[in-house]
């Protein structure tokens, strides 16, 4: 499928997990890209027209075909390019891949997004008891060193929400959810994914995603 | 990959459109299955067992393996059984539908779900809204006989929510939607979906669901 002569561009925010998926899939296979830099709040009419019905990143757009979401751009970028696949090849393994990752987008982000953006104290107590109950069955899930088995796999690249983000959002409002002593098993496992070397160079700055998450947390807080 | 002595099994219950799904691209592959009929609101310890995240149909336990959510299932049934593809063979046409398909799951059936479910007047004008701006956006990416090209594909199945199952719940609740007027390629898409031979067999009657609908919303309405 792939040549020499195709154009590929990954629209992206720096501070996306969501992008971060697309970066770290795209640099596992060797697949250089242009990055095209999208601001938050002032989307480029370029990435709207790509993306008309969600208007936001990731899109990837190879060879003036855009996709969006970043779960369908995985199954995409797995299918065009071949090498270092992120699917297992066993169907059912496959089946679970996918399961994993749409309940990380689903239970564990929006538990996530609520603990953030809630003003009541009430659904923000829910909402962390949401996010421990969720991360527990993916502790419970997690049997090798990746979800992938030995090597970073499809539901591994899914999970940067939580070995990355996820910390570093309960910091910023000043809360630690995830333990060595709570999630022994997925505390591993992030420290591993997190300090794998193609991760590691893709993860944008603990400091800058701190600073970024406290301060939109005291606009939040200041406008209750 | 299929053999004479696996088993199959799909829990389901015969009102669910997403266990319809799975029904529709079982037959369309011609596969023999075993159907383990769910009651609502009084799950089998099976099924629990099978699906413990989410608790719900359907699922499909091949060989013992139980795989959960439609649209995961629908795609392993692609890969398990080669005949008669219903994704595309096309990466990048295999993105779309894999986009639309949750799309659909996503913007259209939580507004269908709001316009039905909600006691606020002004929220369900605003899902009213929602729904026929959702389905405006699949009107104008209809451009087959079918989404799938000249015969059902993935997203066809998926959208057998729209297909059959939208015009019912709207009209339980006294509003006519999906018109020939409004919608002229989507309602000629749905005749020619709902009258195919395997979709026909496997959709439970007309009346049947209305009949449900019906009574759920006025249980719902004097409740309020």
């Amino acid at each position: 499928m792939a040549s020499n002569k195709e154009e590929l561009k990954l629209f992206g925010m720096r501070l996306s997990p969501f992008v971060s998926r697309v970066e770290i899939a795209l640099k596992l296979k060797g697949v250089e890209y242009k990055y095209e830099l999208e601001k938050m709040g002032n989307l480029s009419e370029t990435l709207i027209n790509y993306n008309p019905v969600y208007k936001k990143v990731p899109v990837l757009v190879h060879n003036e075909k855009p996709v969006s979401e970043s779960l369908v751009i995985l199954e995409y970028i797995d299918e065009i390019w071949k090498q270092n696949p992120i699917l297992p090849s066993d169907p059912y393994k496959r089946s679970l891949a996918r399961f994993w990752s749409n309940f990380i987008d689903d239970k564990c982000f929006s538990a996530m997004g609520k603990t953030f953006y809630t003003i009541d104290e009430h659904e923000r107590e829910t909402s962390i008891e949401e996010t421990k109950v969720a991360i527990q069955i993916l502790e419970n899930e997690l049997n090798d060193k990746f979800f992938g088995g030995e090597d970073i796999g499809f539901l591994d690249i899914t999970a940067v929400l939580i070995a990355y983000w996820l910390p570093i959002l309960y910091e910023a409002i000043g809360l630690k959810l995830f333990t060595n002593d709570k999630f022994p098993k997925l505390y591993k496992w992030s420290q591993d994914f997190n300090n794998h070397p193609i991760v590691k160079e893709t993860l944008p700055p603990r400091e800058t995603l701190l600073a970024f998450y406290i301060a939109h947390y005291e606009s939040l807080a200041a406008s209750k």
